[in-house]
């Protein structure tokens, strides 16, 4: 069973909290090839990444797409999520993990900037 | 002239501003509305907002559509850019500025990440 899972880094301001755990929400709503999705954060908040993977886990997943929920390679990017797919990994040797590029570095992010401020 | 003003935070890691300035370049070869693209940071690095935004005007920008290139409506975005917006139009009011929603607000963003995750 594929999953998807958004990771955020996690805000002191839970307006901001929310905007991602809304957008999982949408997610789920829509015809994807993933039957599940959830969301984790880095830090500040929860559902913490490892916690996130796991309830994916005990749902049923087999397969989870990890997709970075961030515009910039800053150091979570580049460091820390690596490390927690490795902890995936270690910890759910028979799931697949697939950690996706930051959502900024989308070879569409220019496309889907001009629909943006097209229709704005 | 129609131009386009891309805000993204700014960092003190070069290759994470060097993202946001190549992001711009992709937006300056692409077909578009779009005369003119720019971009502007909010801290930490320059080129700064109000910066960008005299070199749109200085090269005949006359409609000026601000982007704020971020995931979460932070503090940055629900106080620094409505700020910016009134100063652009104080010093500039011969233009028409249009502050668009962050990027994370955008109705397409559920399509635009499982295009990603199906994609990754």
């Amino acid at each position: 069973m594929k999953a998807l899972l958004l990771i955020a880094h996690g805000s002191r301001k839970t307006s901001s909290n929310q905007e991602a755990a809304e957008l999982a929400d949408k997610l789920k709503q829509q015809d994807s090839a993933f039957a599940l999705v959830t969301h984790g954060f880095l830090e500040l908040t929860t559902p913490k990444v490892p916690d996130a993977v796991t309830t994916l886990v005990d749902q049923g997943a087999t397969e989870v797409t990890i997709l970075p929920y961030f515009l910039a390679a800053g150091m979570h990017v580049t460091e820390d999520l690596p490390e927690l797919l490795a902890e995936a990994k270690t910890a759910y040797p028979q799931v697949t993990f697939t950690l996706l590029e930051h959502l900024g570095a989308a070879q569409l992010m220019p496309s889907w900037i001009l629909q943006q401020a097209s229709a704005g």
